[in-house]
């Protein structure tokens, strides 16, 4: 018997294990969503905890999320999915596209932290309340430097794949769907939620983006997935936050 | 021939291109510093922009450093190691070691954000003087909170490892030298310029860190080079900043 994918992150907010989610969900792969699970010893968040707090485990996790799969477990969000890429089908072969689909999550996972700052500017440890006068001139910043500049780059690579790929469909990498992709059409998604005036106008400057996160919203797993009980809406305790203030 | 690795990078600041320094200097593998280098074609910062704003390369870099090695450019420091990690023999053989120490690099990633973000909370496109406030906020949560955590989790990484590796050697993954290693050293020789105060107390209680570094700087060829001129000192453009008002 294989050994089944374990996902240990927080049960109320997508947060960043949600990258991994739209992972095995596009896959349409079996895993366990461990702290939201009823009736399993271990579940919630205790058992999220226990890998931190656990003495002797040699890969210790700094935080969530968290996957476990047979013997290992593997942190941070860019290196699981770079471990489940080629095992879900979800990145090309060869050295060369698997580098560059990881160089782009890890340019994703930057874009998530500074959106996530956007609203925590000083520190993780106080309430937003506490950093409200700080957040705004971080959200101006993010907002009219940042995200713009992350979605040119997101732009320029879509146009030179969809040139050398020379297919119609569009992809960040080669030809096909790649967790790239799902990745980016999260943070899309994320921050058209937390920063819908800013996004769009944003995204008029992006018009490949926009078409590659609606294609991935269309995907028919994906699509199924968005839709069920299974995707946590976002809300104000996660990553992209939606506080009209930060947004104008 | 083989081809000859190029970095390029910033010349006036270690930043995040130092990790990528360190690993070819321990490795005593000969580099280009490409924007460092006189009367070279292309040297100096044209170079590194050219990746930016070349309209055809496959894959753009986001931001330096930037790697170029035959046809490949690669970006992201952690990518860029994992890259280099084998062919420098800076990283254990077998997926399990390769994925561990590039979580522990990603994790090292993620405290560079952090100690850089202490002197620009707000905006990396203003000045410090511009957000100086803030920063006195964030820096202070970073000495409280972010760098005694960080500090603990590389502390029981280097005990557990100890443990099972059984030598006396210490290193962060199996018996030998990694690029891991090295960037940790970085890591934790720029907060005690940045934090003198606040690192050398933290310290207190991570010995092993502290052990780890001293005996990285002892390294025959990081001690050479660490001495020489190809070591930029550190300085208040650079990602480590000596603001005495940061470190109370």
């Amino acid at each position: 018997m294989r050994d089944r994918y374990e996902l240990h992150y927080w049960p109320s907010i997508q947060g960043r294990g949600e990258f991994v989610r739209l992972a095995f969900e596009a896959a349409g792969v079996d895993y366990a969503d461990v702290a939201r699970t009823q009736g399993v010893p271990n579940s919630g968040m205790p058992a999220l905890l226990d890998w931190k707090h656990d003495g002797v485990l040699p890969t210790p996790p700094f935080a969530p999320p968290v996957l476990r799969h047979g013997k290992r477990v593997i942190a941070q969000t860019a290196a699981i999915l770079m471990y489940l890429g080629p095992r879900l089908g979800l990145v090309g072969r060869g050295e060369t596209a698997r580098l560059w689909t990881h160089q782009i999550q890890l340019t994703i996972a930057d874009a998530v932290t500074e959106a996530h700052d956007t609203h925590h500017p000083i520190s993780g440890a106080l309430y937003y309340e506490d950093q409200q006068a700080e957040a705004r001139r971080r959200a101006q910043d993010f907002r009219s430097n940042r995200l713009p500049k992350y979605l040119a780059w997101f732009e320029a690579i879509l146009a030179r794949n969809k040139v050398n790929d020379g297919a119609d469909r569009l992809h960040l990498v080669g030809g096909r769907l790649s967790y790239a992709d799902l990745s980016l059409f999260q943070l899309v998604e994320g921050c058209l939620y937390a920063f819908p005036h800013a996004t769009s106008a944003a995204l008029d400057d992006a018009p490949l983006v926009l078409r590659l996160h609606d294609e991935v919203a269309r995907n028919r797993r994906l699509a199924l997935y968005l839709r069920s009980e299974r995707r946590i809406a976002f809300n104000e305790d996660g990553i992209f936050r939606r506080y009209p203030e930060l947004d104008r």
